[in-house]
């Protein structure tokens, strides 16, 4: 079982009030008690998320010139986040970094959840303290050639009667292109895999096989709370920025045409699906009380289009690109 | 217990192959099959909901001059469909009038459902035949002084192992308005509440009151299936082209600013989060082996949008809509 005692071999993270200076805004929690639990895994994580929002809105401000609305807000039940919107930008019609930490006590209905997941866990009085964070982000380009990215890289901690910890990460990061590019994809994969390499061999085949079952090229790692795994979902984490914004400086100043732009308008409509019907994050956040609608909401794009039976006609692009979504392909 | 037996006192119904040459396609199920039973409510429940899209398209149609595309579909599982769209008309974005009738053995899972819902059910060699029928349509016009109308009547028929049946019905209109107009919406409410008084004059209120939480302005009736039931549902299905075309007439002309079309760009942003995450009959379709995706999701718009934390100025026409959302109010 995971316990909050830290691996001994972890790499240096740094001085917390140094690192806070380069973030979008003041972590959630305080810093005087980020610093006081530095070492403990909700502070590194708390901290990983905060970095990878700025890291990854600083280099989309770069392309588009414009500034992110930076909004704190907080959850009366406990916690709160940090939500970075830039909309109607040069080179983004709605871009969206959230980061958000709540903690609190967990429902009797979440804990029998969790139970009948096979998840023992035994409260003091009844109750189980929680603490669930993550960073997760929806970029959607004005220009149809560069595709659409969504990243979201969680943790979720139960404490016990015994003061012991249990944790789970998960995330993973995923692309939606308009129009296939074997070369955008090669890239966005080869530095996907690069990150699980590191870790382990087996971890890209694994994962691309469940998110090819889960959603298109979507990468994603659910894994219990070992030591290693903080790592590897830093490793991740990181891998946001060199994964992406190749792809935006390659195709920002790429011509479109009306139909190109008009079949961005109907794959968005698809996003708009996706996310409502079956995304888990937005699900969870919906059924959470106290959760902030707007920032779950920020996924959706300013604009979508549904047109009955639209079906691209044979030989064309769409119909390839469609080709590709209804049959996940190998791509390293 | 309903039973399949009519009720003595019902109206003319009329010539059953007479009435099949005004609809928008033959039925689902063969005439003769029709003719042959043609005093079961099944029968009688199919003819009434291929009336309804009828009269509606054809009402439709007339505002509109363009022609609703009529498609047929089968499902391979039993049963099928007329769905009949019009999209980029003169008066309407998107217009769409679906009925679809479909039957079968109920699944295990879903006679579990019902009787963990106090329904004592009893197939014979653990199967219970089933239909289930329904008419239901979303109108998004292009103008936004005309509200977008949505309503859906249906019926479901479980037969049990003695061969008797039983039946409910359901159904309701709701108008989602883009700016508030009394006249409106005093018109459409009056309409509603004369059909109910015919049949009970509690009726109105308690429906109204359901409604206000389900959603605003939806008027809506579950019932289980007696005698008296199928008139009512029936003079409610009748009152869709007086409740909304002299409303769709009244304002056909309008002018409008692009301040306005941005608003109701907007409000059917929501309307399609309402119909994916909580909108039951788009949930049982989505979760149906074998139903048609394209008929179910034809009630999104043609286009909606999403703009971060939006929220129109104080004393504004936008911010007293929104009032009158957040707050139904009774209308007569």
């Amino acid at each position: 079982m995971a316990t909050s005692v830290v691996p001994a071999v972890r790499e240096q993270e740094g001085n917390i009030l140094e690192r806070c200076r380069g973030f979008m805004s003041p972590p959630v929690t305080d810093i005087n008690v980020l610093q006081a639990r530095k070492d403990e895994m909700r502070t590194r994580m708390e901290m990983l998320i905060m970095e990878t929002q700025a890291e990854f809105c600083k280099a989309l401000e770069e392309v588009d010139g414009g500034k992110f609305k930076v909004d704190r807000w907080q959850r009366k039940e406990g916690g709160g986040g940090i939500s970075c919107v830039m909309q109607d930008g040069k080179a983004f019609e709605k871009a969206g970094v959230n980061v958000s930490v709540v903690f609190g006590n967990l429902t009797e209905e979440a804990a029998r959840q969790m139970r009948s997941r096979g998840k023992v866990l035994k409260g003091k009085d009844g109750k189980l303290p929680f603490v669930a964070m993550g960073v997760s982000s929806v970029i959607h380009p004005k220009n149809p050639h560069i595709p659409t990215v969504h990243f979201n890289y969680r943790y979720f901690e139960v404490e016990e009667e015994d003061g012991s910890k249990q944790w789970w990460f998960g995330g993973g990061t995923d692309l939606t292109p308009i129009y296939i590019n074997e070369e955008d994809a090669l890239h966005f994969h080869k530095t996907l895999k690069d990150a699980c390499d590191k870790h382990h061999s087996q971890y890209y085949p694994d994962f691309k096989k469940w998110c090819d079952r889960y959603f298109y090229v979507r990468h994603r790692g659910e894994t219990r709370g070992i030591g290693e795994v903080f790592s590897f979902v830093k490793s991740c984490a990181r891998t946001v920025v060199p994964c992406y914004l190749p792809i935006v400086y390659e195709h920002l100043n790429d011509s479109f045409t009306q139909e190109e732009k008009d079949w961005q308008q109907v794959r968005r409509g698809r996003y708009v699906e996706f996310n409502l019907v079956y995304d888990r994050g937005v699900k969870f956040g919906l059924a959470t009380p106290g959760s902030r609608i707007e920032s779950i909401l920020m996924s959706l794009p300013l604009t979508a289009r549904w047109e009955y039976m639209h079906e691209p006609a044979k030989g064309t692009r769409e119909a390839e690109m469609l080709e590709v979504l209804r049959n996940p392909k190998e791509w390293v």
